[in-house]
């Protein structure tokens, strides 16, 4: 009855429709744990009574109203981030505590509705990117046991592709909510720094630690995210969402180039990057080959600079005490920590700062960059031979991200020969989170790789993404800015999204300018006519970008409101009366596209 | 013939009118240099040989083009920002290098026509408030040899305020650009961090350094701060400006309130201070009491955490060498900075946005905060005897502003009955430089306390400041929208700033909207019509409000363009056809405002 993987859009449509219910859902939640023969995925879960109980509250308490958009969805925790009631271990036994209180998001998750199930495995105090550094056991990739899962974020990514939850939260430092979600072809979600409150995670790197999602589909993840986000005053880096936009077409994607193009030998890997790159220039991208030498040198900076510093801040009491409890490869790190001085940190933020300036002139050339999730995947023996070393080339195309203050998703990009995934990356400005949620689900969505371990599963379009238009101010063009005229482009141009196509309300006449170059109509509303109604766009402009465009327009045009055939009003081009007189009408023609069409065929027959 | 101070614009005038030229200034200079009995203000000059010369040059090379805007006016520039020619010591002899080349800031101010006449002492490395630290001697306050002259920048502010100079470039990291401005009558400009290039600065704090500007007039300094600022990617902390605008009218300054009011003792300047607020409600500000105490932690916090390893990582391998070569308490405060970690770095970047978050919630009240630029002033001799408690108390309120992110001007307040002068610092948002300078001279031009050490000096008008309209999108209002009228509002809460009254060209009529509340006009183009013009208001709105403002409009209103009775056209209020049929005609009555008054009358005879 159920799908192999719980993605939120089947579940809330199979509630809906009565086929199921969350009691039923989590009865397969229970069974589903219980099989997995992967006994590293969870650390604490809720008890299987207490879970059945939740759900039949859930049930008890009636039909979900509309504050709880995720209403009987099970969801998993990464186990560094609290829970009221389990205990947050971060995977060290030594270091464990009891969580008296839920995490800010955790809470804002569970008053949308969503089931707790419990806490997953991670790399310990989420050092690490390949999920093999726990006392609880490495997590494997579910497409094969060999494999690492990809960490820190390991049990999260395993919990979600093996169908045991619809989602679940990690964190991401250095590409922890990333990497997981490449390895078992999961959406990854890593938010803006300060989106989503760390008010309840035990740190990694303070400054730049932030909560994601896992998810089968970036309509999921982003839901989740928005469902989590919220200004909170007990997080030092929390931030409001002020929202980015992206161009929707002929955007320009940043691609590696050169000799950083470095796949340490998977050959497989880099073809289907490739393959990402093509998929992304069909959907409407112009792909742009960039320097990543100040991306990479910044990724350096991570673990190579005196940021692990951060790491010792995060646990220095407790390190002090009982070092000799931890991971020794995760010790290693922290210990590493006490070497540098104040000095040194200084020091480093300032080559940061160096850094951001060459990687500015690379943004200056794109929207958006397009990087391989992760270059290669390992074995968990590999790994575990040389686990410095293989981490750091895990993390060559995600450490730069969070110390630079961008937003990211990383989306399935297909399998090599030997059936394992590989996962591509966009990464964009700090709040353009929806409007890389809405790429990545169209890049997603233009390859069939099916969600999580379940390749054959087909992504369900009630999920499906439209471009993001929060925060953008609709306008109706009605003649030469229409889609294909020449001056669309200065829409284009404002990171414009076209919005729709339809018509105005009866009551409007459309005249031919005399004497405008381009041509140009003017449109005048006449309550008395009973027309049809005129051909137009509406187009979503940025708030700075409608204030640069609406002061641009020339007389005798401007802005007002126009009624449109839903009966609602936006703003849009209306004509000074004065400049229709004597104008020729062509209302009947219905729009400016059919008077263009039609000049163009006279012109023609003219030359003939 | 020459003023006692030489303020740049009746330099220019009298360039402009003949009356003397660069030779003469330079000339005057020269004399008033030698003249002036403090020798402690300069540590090295350009020789007087070499400024005739270029003096000469300057007017062998005719008329000054408008690339010029500082041609022929002679500046200083504190000896920590690299001259060409000139050696940098950083009030340090062994520290001491000859500089290859200008520092960004100095080349652009000479390329702008201006003259450097030689480099002005400081507190050693730019470390201290008071102007004591350096074996250069300690420069005084031009108005009390006993009192100090206030530091770092305390060369250039006394060669500014005894007229030897039209300006000085000064530094600020803790307030070293303010408080010498606050004990010498002056103006001090401490723009956004990154405006100015630090390109060719000895670094103090590198994360938080910014060159400033020491002018008798707020006119003066911010001119030299729009000729000195440019993007420098040579700068890592180098930005573009976004202008932030201020509201002109109605504007909420903060101000202190309750025990957070702290003078140690000095009731004079309090009583300034009492008086300075005053006079900014009179130009129209609301003050606001809000709670100071998470901005004075900030400000403990640079001198008393971690942040001090950034003077010590400014000169770490010339301390190793050369500790003992330089001033006692300088070493002190940069060997304090050897015992704090990386961990203890990052914990004091975390306290800083622990505080950030604080200060968060006072800004909501306020639109600018007025702070006595330092609490009060001491001689030479006490502050020898307590050089760091003292040092301390007079960066009460200036510390955070660079922490912050803050913009702020100093600008001075009078003077206390023993006739030494106190300042008011007005601090803003990042960005807002502009429209804190405009803001900055209305309240300086609304007492008479001279310039520099000239009491009877009248501000000269030239220099006068209007409110800065840069990034404002103008908008024609015509009736419910005026000044006084119901809907105003909505323009003062988008931070509209009133730019003028004037009248529409002949062609326009006005008519009454039926039915509309408030009542509301519709103007109509028609270019046959002859009337005199409408009267009518442009305001300026930042563009987001701009454009939330054009997209709020209801039909059958919009925004076209309207042209002037000066010929100029900009956005504004015109009116659909549809809605005029009918409707009364008040084009004869001029204008809205005129209507207004009629119906007013008209509505009170019919009560009387």
């Amino acid at each position: 009855m159920l799908p192999t993987i719980l993605d939120i859009a089947t579940l809330k449509d199979g509630y809906r429709r009565g086929a199921f219910s969350p009691i039923d859902v989590v009865e397969a939640v229970i069974a589903r744990i219980a099989a997995w023969p992967d006994s590293a995925v969870w650390i604490n879960r809720v008890g299987d009574t207490a879970l059945r109980e939740a759900a039949r509250a859930l049930v008890a308490a009636g039909v979900p109203g509309e504050d709880q958009p995720l209403w009987g969805i099970p969801f998993a925790v990464k186990d560094n981030i609290d829970c009221a009631g389990l205990p947050t271990t971060a995977a060290c036994p030594a270091f464990a505590y009891d969580a008296e209180e839920d995490a800010y998001v955790v809470a804002r998750l569970k008053a949308a509705g969503a089931l707790l199930v419990g806490k997953t495995n991670l790399d310990q105090f989420a050092t690490g990117l390949n999920g093999t550094r726990s006392p609880y056991g490495a997590p494997r990739s579910v497409f094969d046991e060999r494999y690492v899962s990809g960490g820190s974020s390991s049990g999260s990514a395993v919990a979600v592709a093996s169908g045991q939850v619809a989602f679940a939260l990690g964190t991401d430092t250095a590409g922890s909510g990333r990497i997981p979600a490449a390895f078992n072809n999961l959406v990854g979600v890593k938010p803006s720094r300060g989106l989503l409150s760390s008010f309840g995670l035990v740190p990694a790197c303070r400054s730049l630690d932030c909560i994601t999602v896992l998810a089968p589909t970036a309509g999921d993840a982003d839901l989740v995210r928005r469902v989590a986000e919220g200004y909170d005053p007990a997080d030092p880096y929390s931030r409001t969402m002020q929202p980015a936009s992206l161009p929707h077409d002929r955007f320009r994607f940043g691609v590696l180039a050169g000799s950083e193009r470095e796949f340490y030998g998977d050959a497989e890997v880099e073809r289907l990057y490739d393959a990402a790159i093509l998929r992304l220039e069909g959907i409407g991208g112009i792909p742009v080959p960039i320097d990543y030498a100040p991306f990479r040198e910044c990724a350096q900076l991570l673990y190579g600079g005196p940021f692990v510093a951060e790491r010792l801040a995060a646990i220095e009491s407790f390190f002090a005490d009982h070092a000799d409890e931890m991971d020794p490869t995760v010790r290693g790190i922290v210990a590493g920590a006490a070497r540098y001085s104040a000095v040194d940190a200084f020091r480093g933020l300032y080559e940061l700062e160096e850094l951001r300036q060459r990687t500015a002139a690379e943004w200056a050339k794109m929207d958006v960059m397009l990087l391989p999730t992760a270059p290669t995947i390992y074995t968990v023996e590999a790994m575990r031979a040389d686990p410095v070393t293989l981490n750091s080339n895990l993390g060559r195309y995600t450490n730069f991200v969070n110390l630079l203050d961008c937003a990211a998703i990383a989306v399935p990009a297909g399998f090599r020969k030997d059936e394992l995934p590989a996962g591509v990356t966009l990464v964009g400005p700090a709040f353009a989170d929806s409007a890389l949620a809405a790429l990545g689900d169209r890049l997603h969505r233009a390859a069939p790789f099916g969600m999580g371990r379940d390749r054959q599963a087909a992504l369900p379009t009630a999920s499906a993404l439209t471009p993001s238009t929060t925060g953008l101010i609709p306008i109706v063009v009605v003649g030469a800015h229409l889609t294909g005229m020449p001056l669309n482009h200065q829409l284009i141009d404002g990171g414009g999204v076209h919005l729709k196509t339809c018509h105005t309300a009866p009551g409007y006449r459309l005249y031919v300018l005399p004497d405008t170059v381009p041509p140009k109509p003017g449109l005048v509303r006449d309550p008395a006519y009973r027309g049809g109604g005129l051909e137009v766009e509406v187009w979503g402009l940025p708030p700075a970008a409608f204030a640069a465009f609406v002061n641009a327009i020339p007389a005798p045009l401007g802005v007002g409101k126009i009624t449109l055939d839903d009966g609602t009003s936006a703003s849009g081009f209306l004509c000074e009366p004065y400049a229709i007189v004597g104008a020729r009408e062509i209302t009947e023609l219905g729009g400016w596209r059919a008077y263009i069409t039609e000049s163009a065929a006279t012109d023609s027959s003219v030359d003939a």
